[in-house]
């Protein structure tokens, strides 16, 4: 599955500041990056007259716009998603995905502190969390970098989560939410999907496989 | 699969302002609707100096942006999806897709013709035109509806594409192609997935089943 790291931290600590020197670091490293912030407060994406914004506030629920070299969507949602249907569904192609904010959600986190803001970190190891990025004196028992060091965040998140990953992955979602698998069964369900499906005409060898089913009432 | 209805037209015939009344009337029907507009030129989504800009310019391939209630995204690409691939993609919970432009696309098209723009349709049946919007005379052999008819427009796509509609839907994809297959083949791939998945610790049955399939070198 898509690695994720979640760069946390109070507002004004620097996170995005940081953001665009580790990114350009793993893109040299040869990795594709997603990035994904989040926004407690809503944002606008779209402006106001704009054709998208006029086929949005006439009742689509998702829009889309496509160019040849982009493609941008805004989906309406009733509650956020959750990162880990937020990777499958928009990072299909990534190596890596890093987060802006997300400090709730599970994933390995990377907090960017300043004493100066918040008087200790506000994750902690419990929060998964795996490395400071500070100036200041703290007790975190967590590796620490200066503001400067990205090459060295660069390198611990290689070495942990991109370094000798096993290159195929299966991920298998009921209504957005995965269903966990161990290394076995993983073999067994892609064995069958692609025992089935080699069996169709105009099945060649593929990269990537993707499924999607919707039921309906009659069955 | 999800039915795809372009509308085309002119630059400047009215086909966003048409949209603007079509999609209420499709929505107060019941369907979840999603749009799509083709933009050649290129468009500006993002804002210099945001943070979703800032870090799409230090590089990543894919960003997106979360709040409670909507999520977007922007894409970079190598050449522009095509049409059944942003279907897929995007708009997975929809019940139709409506786009705005995509003309040498093969999907039934509705034009917006004025002939005081052109002097006579861009689209003819071999483009698989199945109506006009327009005030005036052509020869077109389709069914013509006037500007005000978005009524009639909204009952002839439910009529053909959307009442009826078999409600059980399975797309499989192989590198983004869609694998065509038969309804009997269709049953036995669900079948089959359905038999593997529910024999899991944890699978209860959804209403929806995505998997993604990434093989590696030593598939």
């Amino acid at each position: 599955m898509l690695p994720i790291i979640s760069i946390v931290g109070a507002s004004n600590s620097g996170k995005t500041t940081f953001l665009e020197k580790l990114i350009p670091e793993l893109v040299s490293k040869g990795y594709r990056v997603g990035a994904v912030k989040h926004d407690a407060h809503g944002f606008e994406m779209d402006r106001e007259g704009k054709d998208t914004w006029r086929l949005r506030r006439a009742g689509a629920a998702v829009i889309a716009i496509s160019s040849p070299d982009q493609l941008a969507s805004i989906r309406r949602t009733d509650a956020e998603m959750n990162l880990r249907e937020i990777a499958a569904r928009f990072f299909w192609t990534e190596d890596i995905l890093i987060t802006e904010g997300f400090k709730r959600e599970h994933f390995p986190k990377i907090e960017v502190f300043r004493s100066a803001l918040e008087p200790k970190p506000i994750c902690g190891p419990e929060d998964n969390l795996i490395a400071l990025v500070s100036e200041d004196d703290s007790d975190a028992r967590v590796p620490k970098f200066s503001y400067a060091d990205f090459r060295g965040v660069a390198e611990l998140i290689e070495s942990r989560y991109l370094k000798g990953r096993k290159k195929r992955k299966l991920l298998v979602q009921l209504d957005g939410k995965p269903l966990p698998m161990n290394v076995f069964v993983e073999d067994f369900v892609i064995g069958g999907i692609r025992g089935m499906l080699s069996a169709l005409k105009g099945y060649e060898d593929p990269g990537t496989i993707s499924i999607h089913i919707r039921f309906g009432e009659d069955d």
